[in-house]
C-alpha cells in the first residue's frame, strides 16, 4: 500500500474540437472524472458534465498553478482530469505537470498520485487533414509565443527550419500582446522560400466557424490571423491545386527530387 | 447530381495501436466501410472485421498503387477506408492519395469520389505521453528513411534542427536495408548537443510488447533499434528524472532560460 492515499490525475488531450476527433481513452477518462481542471474555453470544449462532476476553470497562463491545483486534488483522493485542447504534450499542460512532479520529487509530495498522460490529435495534423497532406514530409512545429522564450531563439529556429526546407507549422502565431512576431517570422521564411509557396491558414479547426484556406506566402496578411489560427508553411516541394468541385488541396509529396518515387520502407 | 456514381474514401489514421488511442470518427468510418485497404500489419491493427467487410492487404512500399486501388474501389461505389498507423498525414498515406487526385485532376477520373482525411494520434505524441512531455517545446519530426529522399537532405535537416536546439523526433530510424543512417544522425546531433542529453527510445507504443526507455545521447546503441522504434532526442533544456516509485520521466519545459517563467498567452 502507498503511504499516501492518492487518487489519480489524467492529463487529457481533447483533440482539436468536439468528441469527433477525441480518442476513446480521453472520452472514458473525462466521463469518469470527479474533477475537471483547465483553461475555461477548454473546459467548455469538454461538453456537458455529469451531476457528479465539478469543473475548475482557470484563466489563461498560470499553468504551474493549474498543475499544482490538479495534483493536490488528486492527492486528496479525486479522480482528476486536467484538460488541454489538441495534444497535451505539444505546447500544452503535460510539461507543466511533469515539471511540478520533478520539483516535488525530493519531498515525496504527491507520491501517491497515479499520473497518466493521454495524447490527442494536435492542431497541425487536424488542420492538415482538412486540406490534404501538407505535412507529408519532414516538418517543424514552432510556437511563435515569446512569452516563455526569447524571440531570438524562435527566430533562429525559424531560419534553421526554413533554410533546411522543412514544412513549418506555426502555433500561437499572434495575439493582442504579440502583434509583430508573425510578420517577422514570415519575412525570415521568405528569405529561403519562394513567394508562391502554399500557406494553409486554419482557424477554429473542428469547431464552430471553422475556416481553412490556402494563400501563397507572398499573400499572407497577419492582420487576418489570431490566436485561434494555425499556419502551415509549405516546403519547396509543397503543391496546391483546386479540384473540379472547387475544393482546395495542399500536399507535400513524400518523395523528394532526385530520389526514387513510389517506394518506401 | 455528379456525373460519376461515386462512393467515398476515408484516409484513416488508426493512432498508434488498438482502439484506445483511436478517434471516434476513425472508429465510425472503419465500422461503416465495405472495403479496407492497407499495408497488412495496419489492417490487422484495425481488429476483427464484420461479415460485410473485405480487407485488401498490400505489401509495404507501393503507396501509389495502394492509393489508386482505393480510389478505384470508391469510384465503383464502395465505402472505402485506406488505413495508416498513427496519423495519415505524417509519413503515411494521405500524401500519396492527394498526389493521385492531383495527377487525375485534368482527366476527371475519380471526380465523383468524396475523399475525407481522418487524423490520428501520431507516434511522436504517443511515445511522449508514455514518458512525460519531451516534446513540450519546439520540435521537428524527421523520417530517417532515404528511400524517398536523398540522405544529404535528411542530414542537412538534422544539422539545422540540432543547431537551433529543437527537440527531434526520429521516425523510421533504421531498417535491414538502412543500417548506418541512425548512427550518422546521432553523430550529427552530437556535434550540437551534450552526450548527457536525454533520448527516449519508444518501441511498439500502445501495442503488445511496448517498451519505452530513456538513455543519454552518448549511450544510444543503434543495434538495439528497429523500424518499430521511434526516438525522441531532447533539446538543451530537456530534463530526465526517476520518481520514488521508480518510474522514469522526461520533459522539456515550455519556458526557456532568460525568459519569464509560469505565464503564457
Amino acid at each position: 500500500m502507498s503511504e499516501t492515499v492518492g487518487g489519480r490525475l489524467a492529463v487529457v488531450g481533447l483533440g482539436p474540437g468536439d468528441a469527433t476527433w477525441r480518442t476513446h481513452e480521453a472520452s472514458d477518462r473525462l466521463a469518469a472524472a470527479t474533477d475537471l481542471v483547465g483553461y475555461g474555453p477548454y473546459l467548455r470544449q469538454v461538453g456537458t458534465l455529469g451531476d457528479h462532476q465539478v469543473a475548475h476553470p482557470f484563466p489563461n497562463r498560470k499553468e504551474a498553478e493549474r498543475a499544482v491545483f490538479a495534483l493536490e486534488l488528486a492527492a486528496s483522493g479525486g479522480d482528476v482530469a486536467i484538460v488541454s485542447s489538441g495534444d497535451p504534450g505539444i505546447f500544452a499542460m503535460a510539461a507543466a505537470v511533469v515539471e511540478e512532479l520533478h520539483r516535488a520529487n525530493n519531498s515525496g509530495r504527491w507520491a501517491g498520485v497515479s499520473v497518466t498522460i493521454i495524447p490527442g490529435v494536435t492542431a497541425a495534423t487536424a488542420a492538415a487533414a482538412r486540406i490534404g497532406a501538407p505535412l507529408g514530409h519532414d516538418l517543424c512545429l514552432i510556437s511563435l509565443s515569446d512569452v516563455l522564450k526569447p524571440w531570438d531563439v524562435i527566430e533562429r529556429r525559424i531560419v534553421a527550419a526554413a533554410s533546411a526546407d522543412f514544412v513549418l507549422a506555426l502555433y500561437n502565431p499572434l495575439s493582442r500582446h504579440r502583434p509583430w512576431q508573425l510578420q517577422r517570422a514570415l519575412d525570415a521564411i521568405g528569405c529561403h522560400r519562394s513567394p508562391e509557396t502554399p500557406v494553409v491558414i486554419a482557424r477554429n479547426v473542428a469547431r464552430h466557424e471553422e475556416s481553412v484556406s490556402t494563400l501563397s506566402l507572398g499573400e499572407v496578411d497577419p492582420s487576418s490571423v489570431d490566436m485561434r489560427t494555425l499556419l502551415i508553411v509549405g516546403s519547396s516541394t509543397t503543391q496546391a491545386f483546386t479540384d473540379r468541385t472547387g475544393r482546395s488541396w495542399v500536399y507535400t509529396p513524400r518523395h523528394y527530387p532526385n530520389s526514387p518515387v513510389g517506394s518506401r520502407d
